[in-house]
């Protein structure tokens, strides 16, 4: 057994660096050989095309296939364009199903047919193309092996026996009537304690939960994550078992949906990355930043509408992004939680009316803690105590707002179909500004002799 | 098997407003009886104090345990607290050691003592209450068995027909020496597969990746989630296998961390949920708005400073706050995908340089791109060209501040011990307000007549 948990990074750099001036020979081979595939993806990712490929190539097909794997969609797909169609389908066959489908299903059509053609898993993998890769059918690997209630756990252990040891790991074996409908489950190692004499009937447990092929993956991961599985069985339309999810897809699923909230809400794209290409990376953030741009020329009108009073008083100026940012940065704190509580469901208990009374007191609360300070703050820096009690009294006004508006536009939003993590942001941010200057610029304007 | 894949939440609002109405009674205790624990716990968090003990008390004492561990642990503690002392020792008996040992290190100090010498898995759970909830050794359970490398498969197979079947599900078999230091791993279904005779060492895996008992919990997440891991094996300071972590508790912690994230770049504390009481949630959320009321009112000391040229040209409050936003939002966009970057480590692998330069380059590109728009509505809507010139070169300098910042602030903070989500916020809103008035109203007082 290694010493070593798992490489650093540094050795990891060190590798690729070396990779990267072209050395090759006994020494680096037998470094790369003591790394798991995880670790030879993350090299690869950050080699050229060319040195990919000659690396893979130096792989046994198992260890590539295995690889790909771990490698990112975008970059796996570029690495199957160069390569050829029998070195391909030799790769995919040795890949998981599920990895096999979602690759082809990123492939050109044209050559997706070709390579099923050449590949001895076409059965296999050809059905889980039908689905697309974010449900449960593209997720499934098909099922590799199943049990009847009326085996003997002496039939069902030599039945293992005889399956394919290639078969992904079997943590449950799922049990199936004469229609091949799912009835139950039993654990591998309930099965292995159990005398031999025992019907798989006795010992299986028939409430299982179970996902429908176009079940949505967040659906999925939300199951798993709820009540702890380590699989989840797939079923058609007509309840029969058709395959399963095995626990690192759903692990990824889990992680990618947290993921790609917290992407949404710092206003980007869910695929954005560190490293899109410079083009890619414009291309993805950009049209975010002019939605904002429009928001903020209609916060802009509002101030403009007060130009007057701000000749008058440049100082209102000064604070105006006070009053709005503060509510900004309020209604962002109760947005993130409330799309945080929407996407793991536990929102779903609550009354909308419970909670909108809820956060707009902790708004008021907030507003009056903040505002206070604000004011005082402000008639020590300026000594203008009107100003000061209306910057008080607009950003107390402006905070209920942020809250009531961070409440709202999720429910709001989830309610018409639309993800609320992607929106939420521009609409309250958008509600701060314009009701801050509003707020403070409009009493200034009333109040101010 | 039931026909429902799993209740929805009207289900179990109907529920819990029955139970919060007081009813009892068969119909009730039999739609009950059909849910999952998870959805236990999740109506016994909406009942008040008595009914929670009364439901609890009505279950068998193994099903009740099952449920407080799906329920929150400050809940948890509350309900513990409720409880007579036999009566929470015999419930702490039935859960996972790891669960039980989380509650017990909630608990008073004082009656934790006297709740470990009422129970009867005393031995099981003590020496976990030594490490931290957060680390391996907090995570993991006491293992329940372990096979040697010189044992047949046989052997194997009738040790563990031999061993509790109450121990927790064992998809690996641990593989231990004389010293009970980790030698390898097998899987069970390998186990199973192979012929009655085989020695454990033959078929054993004896690349095992471990973590010690003080490897805090993100490590084991990013172990888990990198290497696709069902279980990850515990060790001691001699590499005594002492536990390993089920892979559900894994599930949480990769959730956990990125949620955690989530919430402070949203700026919020990690603990913060929808549902906190009031106080508690004005606690965890007003210190962040002081925080960021303090950089405004720096922001604001800049603007300030501007004050006559304000007053000479109100229009530039108008303009202002977008050059200071979008600013914001560039530098938020960067940094979200950097904490994400740094969280999963894949930062690791690039150079701090490449990735200023890279975006930097991208904030030159979106602040022309966004400059120019700015300029020209700016110049369609006021007329006023030299403002929209400043307005333009304003966004494009900010712009590129913001990304610039986006990188460093992050990197910065990781390299000084601050976790770069809690904190880089913001300092970047900071950051790009200040530029982005100094920017703007600089060059408007150096340029216009």
């Amino acid at each position: 057994m290694s010493d070593e948990i798992t490489p650093t990074y540094d050795d990891l750099q060190n590798l690729i660096e070396r990779l990267q001036d072209g050395e090759t020979g006994a020494e680096i081979n037998a470094l790369l050989a003591e790394l798991h595939p995880a670790d030879w993806a993350d090299i690869i990712e950050e080699l050229p095309p060319k040195a990919r490929i000659q690396l893979l190539r130096a792989l046994p097909v198992e260890d590539a296939a295995e690889v790909l794997e771990y490698i990112e969609d975008e970059e796996t797909v570029a690495i199957a364009d160069q390569m050829a169609l029998e070195e391909l389908a030799a790769i995919l066959d040795e890949m998981a199903p599920d990895a096999a489908a979602d690759l082809l299903g990123d492939l050109d059509p044209a050559r997706v047919e070709a390579l099923l053609a050449e590949m001895d898993e076409e059965d296999a993998v050809r059905p889980l193309l039908a689905f697309p890769d974010d449900t449960a059918g593209g997720l499934m690997v098909p099922l590799p092996f199943s049990l009847r209630s009326d085996m003997t756990v002496a039939a069902a252990l030599d039945a293992l026996r005889e399956s394919s040891p290639d078969a992904e790991l079997i943590y449950y074996l799922f049990v199936v009537d004469q229609k091949q409908r799912l009835v139950g489950v039993v654990s591998l190692r309930r099965l292995v304690v159990a005398t031999p004499e025992t019907r798989i009937a006795t010992i299986m447990d028939d409430e299982v939960l179970t996902v429908s092929v176009l079940t949505d993956q967040e659906e999925c991961g939300r199951l798993l994550q709820r009540y702890g599985l380590m699989a989840l069985p797939v079923v058609d339309e007509s309840m029969r078992l058709v395959g399963f999810i095995t626990h690192d897809d759903l692990v990824e699923v889990v992680a990618e949906e947290v993921e790609e909230d917290t992407l949404h809400l710092g206003g980007l794209s869910s695929e954005s990355e560190v490293f899109d290409s410079l083009g890619g990376a414009i291309r993805k953030r950009l049209p975010w930043l002019y939605v904002n741009l429009g928001t903020a020329f209609l916060a802009a009108s509002v101030v403009s509408y007060f130009e007057p009073t701000i000749a008058r008083f440049a100082v209102l100026a000064v604070f105006q992004s006070i009053v709005a940012g503060q509510g900004g940065n309020a209604g962002t704190q109760t947005l993130t939680l409330m799309v945080r509580g929407l996407a793991t469901q536990e929102l779903g208990l609550r009354d909308a009316v419970d909670l909108l009374r809820r956060e707009s007191t902790i708004g008021l609360m907030q507003g009056t803690a903040v505002g206070i300070g604000v004011g005082i703050v402000a008639y020590l820096w300026k000594g203008n105590l009107l100003i000061s009690l209306i910057l008080c009294a607009a950003m107390m006004g402006n905070m209920v707002v942020a809250n009531t508006a961070g409440v709202m536009i999720p429910l709001l939003l989830e309610r018409a179909g639309v993800d609320p993590a992607v929106a939420s942001g521009v609409f309250v941010t958008a509600l701060t500004d314009i009701c801050g200057f509003t707020l403070f610029l409009g009493m200034a304007t009333l109040l101010l002799p």
